[in-house]
């Protein structure tokens, strides 16, 4: 049985468009003579589709695309997901398609409400295996998350269970080391069923999320036969044959995609996917953000061109009396490394203004917090001017170590539609910079960038340093309590200073209301802010009440 | 047997302050010779307390916090909710504390995933009744949604059913209308299984809800005979007593609760709570906001002074050369009525400078929407600076009207901590406008204010009007789409114009991102923007496409 993976890049909501990607798709698994394809997980309206589901006009339309696909897709074996009104219920499902018509209808019976996940805010979970036989082999078909409790597939599928390949479709996220983490369950699938797996995922940026594709095929030994592309789409055939020995061999029919070189890689690769598709599904060709000459403005300007190419970049350097003439220079040195359009906007004069004006609230301070903050508001201000008068999407900066401890100021730094880097920690924007530099064989992002002590250049002399612990130690905390929940007594059991940690946990919670206005950006990590990490801002939980 | 309500103001996350809370309470429970004194859902922590349930160490303390309080309070039996770790599982639980510990707990059965609840991210439902006795009486202990599922509470406590009292602890939020369906769940209730039924709620602001207390008590033929404040503490003391007729009478043992006297009081009276207490359980003494001398701004300071008193508003106008002298004039009129401190900021120099700052990029238009969007950007920036400066907490003035549609300027008239009207309707702000000066028995909004045409002021004679249609209509189209998920068709047929439906239908979904950067606002209506409505930024979903 000759099997494909149309691994594409689906928008939520475009029923319409998913469905004519899909039919020359098909067109192109036709011309392959392939028996059997498979797309991703509700890869007719987009995941996730949220409360597009309550509508119930969305609902019928999911099932007249599906009937019209149908139709027109008559020859093969389809496999595809969408979101099913049946009875009342709204069901995550997977039609089969055959001879032109619907043919049988699998439920995911594992709903996740987990991390980025609210299915049962839409879903009924579905209670029965669907078992379809294509070129006299017997197909099980499953959703996503049903083939990550094995247990629970055992006692659905029957034991022993006479199917030959089973089918995953997904519409799985990426975060750092989860294509890793996938193969495995894929693996570990095959080997407990004694069947080959197929998993179909979709790709794609999604508002914060980013579906890395990197669909395969495991043979009935757990090896892994095959691997599509990462961060792209691909279609991938392999032909599905049983052994005498009672085995099940796959054979990729296509010499193997190119892979990401490492995890840095793919932090990459997800970035500059997800901010490209930020930008274009939501209209906009080009994008405007701040270059400072520090490394968070450069090393998201390398992902912007990335993403969108070098005439859709504009840089604007907005200097005060605090800029150093060399971060300047850094700036524009930046712009033309990349090749981008630069604009020099002071501010100055600005400020003077704001800060006459403010002298009528008797307590003005010019010279403390506020006016720092105000230097930043009015950066933002003259970005989100460009971007209106220009029709161009801002792309903020911020990186995760500060979005946690709030060390951004609101409206100011963070004003913009996609925060790009706001999932990647300090540290790791340096890894990066160092892995772009690398990858190009240049200095795209000059050394002083990369090595002088980084500074918000709003006061004569600032440092990061003066208000944030060392970001190595920073950064250390925030993983601990941001993405592993863990206790002040964990984190210094583990060897982190009390004073730092607790000070630093006072940050990260008085801070949740900055976040809470913040644009979305590329989740790679395990939690990253949003809807990964629901915290309520009215909060009067104590970091210390657990040291008692 | 005597039993009492403690309807009380619980700080999410603050357990040993709630506890403090509940102490001092059961101790005046005690004076009036209770037996059975009920608190709320998750009283011990808080609701909803969001990912603090994904946190160890929250959910150990909420248990030691329960086992505290029992010691604490041992002579009469108590009802308390909280959230329980039990073999690796977490529950959404009410514990029976009798005799200086916990005797029973019971694992509430109906978790809730919809609207603004994510009951199911955290809890595992529980199976089990929960039947106590106390002075004679049989008393099934019961949590919010379990008894709105009436079939499914028939089943779980079996039948027939010898209990003379079903008691349910709730956290249910306020919206237009909820009141009411309550009391009618409680007496469908007391009515389907012949039994009193004693139900106590959480009051207080928290985020974007408010839960509005209004405990009551119905007697076994369905008949409210007690009900605790709105909007307030309260704790409500009644007798229960199993007749010869075998009906089980209620009767409250204090003069009743006075209450709102329609549904638009409880509506201001919502903001008003929901201000309160975003901004005293934030830390918050003081508030700003500007005042244009407009409808929107003039009942927010109106809210605002209710809620905190006119020592702690500030209400500042930062005139440009649009706006026209009356407004001016009105803005002032309004500080004079509410009593409160009034600053004048002119935006006029600030704004020349920033546009001849912007004249560095070629193209720009110094007259055009980004120059509209920059003089509610300085204002933002103003307001801001203020608050970082003095510490006061920002509230923005929008209504739900423009906050749906966009007709706002993201960083500018959204720049803020709270969004005190952000789901009250444009025509309910003239409600509230006129409810204010009706209860006041004065003009404290003066009638020029509530009479002129809506205008942002922003260019020469601009108005509302020129960009939305009459606010009756768009008011009503939104009410069909957002808050009743209706088809483009449904609203056409229900009479409304199609080219409009459509135009607005547009706008509300292209600004999906305007609102995910917007502060929290008070939840009134069935659906507010927030948690309550989820829908994607990049979606591509055409509102024309049902309507094929």
């Amino acid at each position: 049985m000759r099997i494909a993976l149309g691994q594409f890049n689906a928008i939520v909501g475009d029923l319409a468009g998913n469905a004519e990607k899909m039919r020359n798709i098909y067109a192109d698994a036709l011309r392959s003579d392939v028996d059997l394809l498979v797309f991703p997980e509700l890869a007719v309206c987009g995941y996730p589709p949220e409360d597009l589901l309550h509508k119930k006009h969305f609902l019928q339309e999911n099932r007249s695309t599906v009937d019209k696909l149908a139709a027109d897709c008559p020859d093969k074996t389809i496999i595809v997901g969408f979101a099913e009104s049946h009875q009342g219920d709204t069901y995550n499902s997977a039609a089969v398609l055959q001879a032109g018509r619907i043919n049988k209808i699998y439920r995911k019976g594992q709903l996740i409400d987990y991390g980025v996940f609210d299915e049962r805010r839409y879903f009924q979970p579905g209670t029965g295996p669907v078992v379809i036989n294509v070129a006299d082999l017997n197909i099980a078909v499953t959703i996503c998350a049903d083939i990550w409790d094995i247990e629970w597939l055992a006692n659905l599928l029957g034991s022993p269970t006479q199917v030959q390949v089973i089918v995953n479709i997904s519409a799985s996220p990426f975060h750092l080391g989860k294509i890793e983490k996938r193969q495995e369950i894929v693996s570990r699938c095959a080997k407990k069923f004694d069947c080959a797996v197929a998993y179909c995922n979709l790709v794609g940026g999604q508002d914060e999320l980013v579906f890395d594709g990197s669909s395969c095929l495991a043979d009935s030994t757990g090896k892994l036969v095959a691997a599509g592309r990462a961060f792209d789409e691909d279609l991938i055939i392999a032909d599905v044959t049983p052994a005498s020995d009672g085995t099940v061999q796959v054979k990729p029919v296509q010499p193997p995609a190119p892979q990401p070189t490492d995890l840095l890689d793919e932090v990459y690769q997800a970035l500059v996917l997800g901010t490209r598709d930020y930008a274009w599904k939501n209209g906009f060709r080009k994008v405007l953000l701040g270059l400072s000459g520090g490394i968070d403005t450069s090393v998201t300007a390398v992902i912007a061109v990335a993403a969108l190419g070098e005439e859709n970049v504009v840089g604007i350097t907005m200097p005060s009396k605090f800029n150093s003439p060399e971060t300047i220079s850094d700036a524009e040195k930046m712009a033309k490394n990349l090749g981008i359009e630069f604009l020099t906007i002071p501010i100055e004069p600005i400020l003077k203004q704001f800060d006459q004006a403010l002298k009528e609230a008797p307590g003005w301070d010019s010279g403390g917090i506020a006016y720092e903050n105000l230097q930043a508001r009015i950066r933002g201000g003259i970005l989100m001017s460009l971007s209106n008068q220009f029709g161009s999407l801002v792309l903020t900066t911020g990186n995760k170590s500060e979005t946690a401890v709030g060390y951004t100021t609101l409206y100011g730094d963070t004003a913009g539609g996609f925060a790009v880097i706001k999932d990647v920690p300090k540290t790791m924007v340096y890894k990066l910079a160092e892995h772009v530099n690398k990858t190009a064989g240049r200095q795209i992002i000059p050394d002083d960038v990369i090595n002088r002590p980084p500074s918000a250049e709003l006061r004569p002399g600032q440092k990061d340093s003066d208000s944030l612990p060392d970001y190595d130690l920073l950064d250390k905390i925030l993983k601990g309590y941001v993405e592993e929940d863990k206790s002040v007594q964990q984190l210094v059991e583990s060897g982190l200073p009390k004073d730092v940690v607790l000070r630093v946990i006072r940050m990260v919670d008085r801070n949740e209301y900055k976040r809470r206005q913040s644009p979305p950006g590329v989740k790679i990590t395990l939690k990253a802010f949003g809807k990964d990490r629901r915290l309520p801002i009215t909060n009067r939980y104590s970091p210390c009440s657990d040291t008692v």
